[in-house]
């Protein structure tokens, strides 16, 4: 173990701690889900593995905020949990999306029917460094309006909740759950405190 | 498409969204990964499937904050998305917690040889809930100190890193990319000041 002071902690990542992949098999991969399991060395020499890597494409998240300063948020059942759930509007990048931000506005308007004005990146996660290969883009949308009726996928049965904004801080801090968009709203709330 | 205007957005989840899972099979289990499939029926009456559940035991993270008002953070090589990250401790809860502050404490100190005084639960999160069925608890540790040797598991390569407590909102807006992480931090520094 070295314990470091670091003040600017992006800097001075050491090279040493990475792993080398030996082997890689594809052990699953359909319409839903890709998972590899990779044999790798560790800079020390002893071999780890079978370590399980799931595949997806990069993801997006948006704080939507309408013109008449409410947020736009939606539930739905989620079977990972098996609970109805408060969530951000997002989804996948696809392979037809110029930018994340294509993304970001097409998943807002798919899921809530509302689209925005200005769209500003607040930010960049990963789900879980450990098992997961992709990250997640977060936005924040400001001026929003309904525009267009919802177009869900089939498996997509979502309801508009509209909260004020200005309970938005008290909502992401005691009825979001989904750590990706709990992250986002602090990430949206801070740009809005620097940048207006 | 319903469009709710909530103020307490916990309340009122309705029932019928959920779906009923008519046949589950077991697609993948070893030591690191357990992948359930469902197929279901949703509320309309349309069946859905395979739908994947990554099954877990529930995890914990800690910000732990030093009697010298510094922040323990750690470095690793984390092999989902194949870069060395900065992150807070944590880990899973084992059958033999009791609760899972016991896990938290444990992690701490395993991962960094740092134990705290005082420990609160800050939130609890989901890391998605489309696919995992677990839930992460988020802790603040304060008046920590480093305690013992450091004991790490096989694949585990940890560096500490210690930050100052007045720079761990710019650390978690730029530095950190866990979503389950940043959303801890965030948690915590609203508990800090909210609560002191």
């Amino acid at each position: 173990m070295r314990h470091i002071e670091a003040s600017n902690t992006r800097q001075g990542y050491p090279r040493r701690m990475k792993w080398l992949v030996t082997r890689s098999d594809q052990v699953h991969r359909d319409e839903w889900i890709s998972i590899r399991a990779d044999t790798c060395r560790m800079p020390d020499g002893r071999e780890v593995g079978p370590f399980y890597v799931f595949q997806y494409p990069h993801w997006v998240n948006v704080l939507a905020v309408t013109d008449d300063q409410r947020v736009v948020l939606i539930r739905q059942y989620r079977h990972g949990l098996g609970e109805v759930v408060l969530e951000l509007p997002g989804g996948s990048i696809e392979p037809s999306d110029e930018d994340p931000m294509d993304a970001a506005r097409r998943e807002l308007t798919e899921e809530t029917c509302f689209a925005g004005g200005a769209f500003v990146k607040t930010g960049v996660l990963s789900p879980n460094p450990a098992s997961h290969n992709n990250l997640v883009h977060c936005y924040l949308a400001t001026d929003c309006r309904q525009v267009a009726p919802q177009a869900l996928d089939s498996s997509e049965d979502i309801e508009v909740v509209l909260v004020p904004v200005a309970e938005l801080r008290n909502v992401a801090r005691t009825s979001l759950l989904q750590a990706m968009h709990v992250a986002s709203v602090f990430l949206a709330l801070e740009h809005l405190e620097r940048c207006g």
